[in-house]
C-alpha cells in the first residue's frame, strides 16, 4: 500500500502556475498519466502526465535527459504509444518517475528550462486509451447498488447470499472501451417484455448509465499464482472513471444463466487520465465491516487492509441533453456519491481474482461496479434513481429523464479533498448517447 | 459462406506421402494454420501449414518467392508470430494463400523442389497460440447441455424460456487460455455446499472438462456496424478445439446474479491448429429447428443458413489418469458427438454478437459451449456423464471418475469424414490437471 512522501507536501506548488490554484484536478501531488497527441492526428501518440492545464510530453522528457536510472527507463516506456510496457514495470517504477517529475515540476526547479519545452496545453491535446486493455472484469462491489437492483428482481430476498462472502465478478467486453468523448449509437437487442408473447429485436428503450471506478492493473502475477491481500496494491497501477452504459431492456431477457452479455458490451467509457495509487495516498480510509456482517474469509482480509484499505473518492455523474446543450447549458449533476461506500476494495477485487490462479495482466481493467451510496440520491444508475424508470428526474430546464435519451451526454467527475492534502482530480469521462443506427 | 473449389478434390494426393493415407488429420484438402517453432526455443515463432506429418513454415515459403499476389501476401502475414494480422486480412487472403499452397503441395507440382525445403516435421515442433486473443466469448449452443445442466438445478423447469431465442453467450477470460500440452494447477476457491452456514476456500474437488469448438474471429467490424447472418462467415477465420475447464464446486456459489467466474478463468485450452472455414465446406449440412420450436427471428435466420448453415463434424474426448500413462496405456474415450446436433451455428454466434454493435476484432475466439449429443454417451462434461458425479464413469483398467483427479489428461479430438469428400481432422487439443498449489 502506497505511504505518504514528499510529493504529497500539500505546500509544493508548481512553475506551472495552473497547478496552484487549488481547484485544478492535476496539482503537483496528482500527476496521472495518459496517452495524448495534439489535436489533428499527424503527431504519434505517447504518454504525457498531467500538470494543471498542461501535459508533461514523456517522450521529450525521456529524450530531454532530464530523468536517471529506474526514472529514466520508466519515461522512456511511458513515451511509447501505450501505457502497457510502463504499467508491466511495477509501481515502483511509475513511483520512480512520479518522484523524478514532482521535483522537476517544482517551483524553482533548476529543470524548468530543460522541461518547459516538454509540456502541451491540454486544450490541444486528444486522447487514446491509456493502454491496450487485454481483459476487463467488472466487479459489482457497492452493497447499495446490489440491494436496490435486487429490490426490482426479489422484493423479499434483495441481496443474495453470496454477495457478502464472494466480491462478485464477471467478464466484461474490451474492445467497445474508449474513451472519455466517446459517442455511440443506441444499441439494438432483443426485448421481451413480461406481457409479450415472444421477443422483438428493437432500439433499446431503456438506456442506462453505472459510474464506476477502473482500476488498471499494472504488475503481472504468473498463471497458477495468487496474489495475496496484502500485496494486490502493488499488482495495481492506478484508477480512471468508467461509465459501464448499459441496456436495461435488453438485460433481464438475455442474463440467465450467464450473466449480462449484449445489454452491456456496445460500449464503455473511461476517463483519459491514470490517477495512481501512489496519488492517492493521503486519501485512505479505514476498511471495515459492520460488526453483524460476516467478516470476510483469510485471504480477503488483514491488518494493514482494515487499518487504510478505504479511499475517500467523491464521484458524481452530470447530464447535458441535447437541449441543454443547444441553449447553452451547463451539465447538470443527477448523483453524488463516494468510494468509501464500497463493501469490497480494489485490493480484495485483485485478491479474489487470482486465488483461482487466474493471472492479470500489464493494462488489464477491473471495473469497481456501479457505486451507489447508502441513499437514493447517491444511487449511480438511472435505474435505481427513477426505481426503474417509474419515478423520472426532472431537470433544471423542465425536461425529464427516465433513461437517457439520444443527444444525451453524461460526464462523470471524481476528486479527493481532505484537510491538510492538496486537492487531486480524475477529469472528466464524457459520453454522448447517438441514435440507433437505421 | 465457403462453397467447393478445386483444393476440395477427393482425389488429390500430395508429394508430402504422409498426407495420402487417409488416415491423417491433415491431407492437402484441410491445411490448417498454427503458430510453431522446431522445439527447443532459439528459433522465432511463425506461422506454420500442416501437411501430413510435416508443416510449411510460412515464414521460409514467403522468403522462396513461391507465392503471388495476395497469396504472398497473406504467406507474409502467416510468418509473422501471431496470425492475428493473417485474420485481419480477411478470408480471401487466407483462402488465396490456401489455394495456392493447395497447388504447390499437389502430387506433380513444379514448386515441389522449392517448397520442399520449407517443410519441418511435426515431431520436431512446438505450438504457441494461434494468435493474441483480444476477447473471449463463450456461448451455449447445445440445447441438450442446457437442458442437462437445467434438470440439475431445476429439475421441473430445465430450459430457461430465452434459450430457443437468444443464442446465451458471455465474457470469459482471454489471459489464461493455452495451447494444446498446458498443464494447470487444480485451483482453489470459495466452496459452499448447501449444509454449510459458510463458505470456505479449497481446492477444486469437482474439476470437470467442457468439450467445445473455438471459432477465431478474422475479419473486424466496426463498432456501431452489426453483421449480417449471411455475412457472419465471411468475420470467421476457421476453427480449433477447446476444453472450457471448469470446477463444478466454485461455480454454483458465485454464478448468481453475474454469471460463472472463478469456475472458468484459471485455465482453457484449445487446439494449435486452426481449420479454415473453407476447409469445412465439403461437411456443411442443413440447420433446420423441429417445427414446434420458435423459429429464430430474422436477424438470426436466413435460407441460405437453413440451406447449409451446418456442420458435421465428429468430435470426441479421452481421458488419460496417472496410472493408465503409468502403464503405458492409451488415453480411452468417454464421450463422443457431433457439432451438428448445435442448436445454434458459428454464423448466428457472430451475428447476434454483433446485432447490438459490439466490434468483434482479428482473433478474437468465440466458444460455441458444451457440445453435449441428444444422448447421455453424448454429453461433453463430466456433470452430465455421471449425473452431477453421481454416477461414477468405469475406466477399463478399473478406475473410476466422477470428477477429474489430479494427473488427470484429456484429449480432445474432432474429424469430418463422408463419403465423397476427404477425411480432415483438428489434431489434438490436451491438458493436464496438476495438484493445487500448497
Amino acid at each position: 500500500m502506497s505511504t505518504l512522501n514528499d510529493t504529497h507536501d500539500p505546500h509544493l506548488t508548481s512553475w506551472v502556475t495552473s497547478a496552484n490554484d487549488g481547484r485544478t484536478d492535476f496539482p503537483i501531488q496528482n500527476l496521472p498519466f495518459a496517452i495524448f497527441r495534439r489535436r489533428g492526428g499527424s503527431e504519434p501518440w505517447r504518454g504525457g502526465v498531467a500538470i494543471g492545464d498542461q501535459i508533461v510530453d514523456l517522450a521529450a522528457a525521456a529524450q530531454a535527459g532530464l530523468f536517471h536510472g529506474e526514472a529514466q527507463a520508466a519515461a522512456q516506456a511511458g513515451a511509447e504509444p501505450s501505457l502497457n510496457r510502463l504499467m508491466s514495470m511495477g509501481h515502483q517504477a511509475a513511483s520512480s518517475l512520479r518522484k523524478a517529475l514532482s521535483k522537476a515540476l517544482q517551483s524553482g526547479s533548476p529543470q524548468q528550462a530543460a522541461l518547459q519545452p516538454c509540456l502541451v496545453p491540454q486544450a490541444e491535446a486528444e486522447y487514446d486509451l491509456p493502454c491496450r486493455i487485454g481483459d476487463y472484469t467488472d466487479f459489482y462491489t457497492s452493497v447499495h447498488h446490489a440491494t436496490n437492483i435486487g429490490k426490482q428482481f426479489r422484493p423479499d430476498n434483495p441481496l443474495l447470499p453470496n454477495y457478502k462472502w464472494v466480491p462478485i465478478g464477471y467478464h466484461g467486453r474490451s474492445s467497445s472501451i474508449g474513451v472519455s468523448g466517446q459517442a455511440f449509437r443506441r444499441p439494438r437487442g432483443q426485448v421481451k417484455p413480461p406481457d409479450a408473447d415472444a421477443p422483438s429485436l428493437k432500439p433499446s428503450a431503456r438506456m442506462d448509465i453505472e459510474l464506476e471506478l477502473g482500476v488498471f492493473i499494472g504488475a503481472s502475477n504468473a498463471l497458477g499464482a495468487p496474489v495475496a491481500l496484502d500485496e494486490a496494491e502493488a499488482h495495481v497501477f492506478g484508477l480512471v472513471l468508467f461509465n459501464d452504459w448499459s441496456a436495461r431492456d435488453i438485460q433481464p431477457w438475455e442474463y440467465q444463466p450467464l450473466g449480462p452479455f449484449l445489454s452491456k458490451n456496445f460500449a464503455s467509457t473511461i476517463s483519459p487520465w491514470v490517477v495512481t495509487m501512489e496519488a492517492l495516498a493521503p486519501f485512505r480510509t479505514p476498511f471495515t465491516r459492520p460488526a453483524d456482517d460476516p467478516q470476510p474469509l483469510p485471504y480477503l482480509a488483514s491488518p494493514a487492509h482494515s487499518a487504510a484499505g478505504g479511499l475517500d473518492i467523491e464521484l458524481e455523474a452530470l447530464i447535458q441533453t441535447a437541449r441543454m446543450r443547444a441553449a447553452g447549458s451547463p451539465p447538470t449533476r443527477i448523483t453524488h456519491t463516494n468510494y468509501r461506500h464500497a463493501y469490497w476494495t480494489a485490493a480484495q477485487m485483485v485478491a479474489h481474482h487470482t486465488v483461482n490462479g487466474c493471472n492479470l495482466q500489464p493494462g488489464d481493467l477491473l471495473g469497481t461496479g456501479t457505486l451507489s451510496g447508502p441513499t437514493l440520491d447517491q444511487a449511480c444508475a438511472l435505474i435505481e434513481l427513477t426505481t426503474g424508470g417509474k419515478h423520472p428526474i426532472a431537470l433544471p430546464n423542465g425536461e425529464t429523464r427516465s433513461w437517457l435519451e439520444d443527444g444525451d451526454t453524461i460526464v462523470l467527475r471524481g476528486w479527493c479533498a481532505r484537510p491538510g492534502a492538496a486537492r487531486i482530480g480524475f477529469g472528466e469521462c464524457v459520453g454522448t448517447v447517438l441514435p440507433a443506427r437505421d
